[in-house]
């Protein structure tokens, strides 16, 4: 076999064919081997047909020097993806002694006889490479026709996930030209694109454009970095562009090669042995639900308050009716109120309020749809910021939910460098 | 043209070949195509260039009687499906005069001269039918070569769809066999979905196994049914299908075509002028930020406690310690003093009260991780509920939400159906 430097996935299954679901196992795959440096050039999904798959594969066969195809490896009659193999090799399938035994074997630890269909499953393209599967019967092969290699694995994500980064991609890796692709994920929050693009864009000429790439969503900026090379030169140069990016980022850094900030805020507040309380106006609570989708969170967040109605600001959270008349439920000095009366309420040492317009109604040309204020108190004192945040409901709620969980990160943080 | 009975769908941008973007597109391609009785056989994605995109078409054209490609049709140099669908037919790219004009229109409406490299959007193969865009400057196209029809649209969505819906589907119509797929979906909450396979399972041979798909979702069971045929015959068929599944299901049935529990359940809340709160516990909120994403949910949805803690249910919610001692916090007396708390504490006609163990800690033999208690407390009365949820704790606290929501929306159905 020549050496690998393109690839092709191919989805198999008449689901896929539907309209709602994607080859979403092709992602992965791709991820794999662009780690190993190969390029993926083209993408099929074929239906559960032996002609279909066959013809779809030819193609992709024609357009790169590997092909990697999930899917179709079941035990029941619409799986045909050995078939359509076999149809495209132009070799038989012959029953692998040592697949047989183990299927046979996987029945009986969970005391059942195999059943006669489970023997396909037992049946590789003569001449094919087994690529066993630890937590199934269905297991993978690899073969090689006018050198283009095909491997297939089977479509449950994670057998499809444990054969490739078990058996396959070691596999690959002696059949590539020994370069690697590494990335590595710089993860902001409550910062403004164009902010952070002004400051990085200095070094887009030095580690080249297409090796930064800046993904944004809701309040929340991504950095992926990327370098190509030998595996430790290429791992050198990615702890250099991490260096000068983080410089020049500074403080809104959250996080790398990890985007959880309720994560990240709840394990701060565990070491610290610290609480935190919440009092959600706009986001009805979805602050709290991110915070405790954290395992474990219960030893730092202790609860919080729905305030939807001002009668319940006023109630629950303590502010000042008078307050809410003067200012509005949607102003910094609500939110701020908000934050002190989560934590009195709590007893916490944290407390986190928000109060906004997400819209589609609601809005006046002085507060219009998309403001939010929100407020951070704590042992130091209580912070408050505010934004105009575009899209719809969902978008202006998802962004909140960062940017106040955001600014808890970095008064987590300036605590630690002031507390020292 | 011949008679169109299949389809292929190409995805075209070099995007498409990474690690995190999927072609989206193909789905609503896909449902477009199948309510116009047009199997899709096969799908494929092509990076940029003129190859790539020349190869993978071909091979999908010989695949199917149509073949609908998305993307690569906008002005940058990047974007070449023009000329590799030129290249494929094997037919020059020619200027159209209505296109150009059209396009300069554009620019001019936004006070600008049309740039040079923009007039390329004006381009078609020769002989081809334009596809007008009435929200961008990118036009699509259809062309027909040995049999095989090929349409090309822009890949920004709502572009694409605009498109498809308004120049393609009545074009396209008039190319088929004259029949339709027409669907229509039964939403069930609150249920096992054994139980209602076990209820329906008798209607599969009277309509057909394969008109019916049942697809679960932690909490919530859908039934996707099916109907081939000339519309107005498949629309009875459907119309038959659903009155017989309905019958199956009874009271479990909470929407047709829809899935929004809690819009269902604000709706009613706000056409009969009553009110809602919670009381939360291991969903932290996410009921509150489900009820809050509802528009205009202000008018149902008053507040809620986030009782993470016992300190908070006792004095937040009025639980009293001693059943907390007794039962424990994860039990049916503390879900219903959790419900009661919250009406009472909102002065809401409503309360729904929830505490359960997430996991993946927290468990013990007699109350494992999953088991989860509901409660909703009414004008009628508090009814509640329990599960032991499988999964793992984002699908507990989504299922829990779904569960939780359904019984308030049942019990607000029961009050109307009681109180007349």
């Amino acid at each position: 076999m020549g050496t690998i430097r393109t690839a092709a996935c191919l989805g198999i299954g008449t689901e896929l064919l539907g309209t709602d679901r994607l080859d979403t196992n092709s992602l992965e795959v791709t991820a794999r081997l662009e780690s190993l440096g190969i390029e993926v050039v083209a993408k099929g999904v074929a239906g559960d047909t032996v002609d279909g798959i066959r013809a779809v594969l030819s193609c992709l066969a024609g357009r790169a020097d590997l092909v990697v195809a999930t899917g179709g490896l079941g035990p029941t009659e619409d799986d045909v993806t050995r078939e359509a193999l076999s149809a495209w090799a132009g070799r038989p399938l012959v029953e692998d002694p040592g697949l047989a035994a183990a299927i046979r074997e996987r029945y009986r630890a969970h005391g059942l006889e195999m059943p006669p269909f489970a023997v396909k499953m037992a049946r590789l393209v003569d001449g094919a490479t087994p690529l066993p599967n630890p937590s199934g019967a269905a297991a993978g092969m690899m073969m090689e026709r006018d050198g283009t290699v095909v491997a297939v694995l089977p479509g449950v994500p994670h057998e499809m996930r444990e054969i490739l980064d078990g058996e396959l991609v070691p596999r690959l890796s002696a059949m590539t030209a020994g370069e690697r692709v590494l990335r590595r994920t710089l993860f902001l929050a409550g910062v403004y694109e164009s902010d952070v693009e002004r400051r990085i864009a200095p070094l887009y000429e030095r580690f080249g454009r297409r090796n930064v790439t800046v993904l944004c969503s809701a309040g929340t900026v991504r950095i992926v970095l990327r370098a190509r090379g030998p595996e430790d030169e290429a791992r050198r140069r990615l702890d250099e562009m991490e260096a000068a990016f983080t410089e020049a980022v500074g403080e809104d850094l959250a996080a790398v090669d990890r985007d959880d900030l309720a994560g990240i805020v709840v394990e701060q507040l565990v070491r610290r042995d610290q609480t935190v309380a919440t009092a959600e106006s706009c986001t009805g609570g979805l602050i709290g639900g991110e915070l405790t989708a954290v395992p474990g969170s219960s030893a730092a967040f202790l609860g919080g308050v729905v305030a939807y109605s001002n009668g319940s600001k006023v109630r629950d959270l303590g502010v000042d009716p008078g307050l809410l008349e003067r200012e509005g439920a949607v102003s910094e000095a609500v939110a701020r109120a908000m934050a002190e009366g989560a934590r009195n309420r709590f007893g916490t040492d944290w407390g986190i309020g928000v109060t906004g317009i997400a819209g589609p109604g609601g809005g006046t040309p002085e507060k219009p749809v998309g403001l939010v204020h929100w407020a951070v108190s704590g042992p130091g004192g209580t912070r408050a910021s505010h934004r105009i945040f575009p899209g719809d409901r969902a978008s202006v709620r998802r962004a909140t939910v960062a940017m106040a969980l955001d600014l808890l990160r970095r008064m987590l943080g300036e605590e630690v460098a002031h507390g020292g």
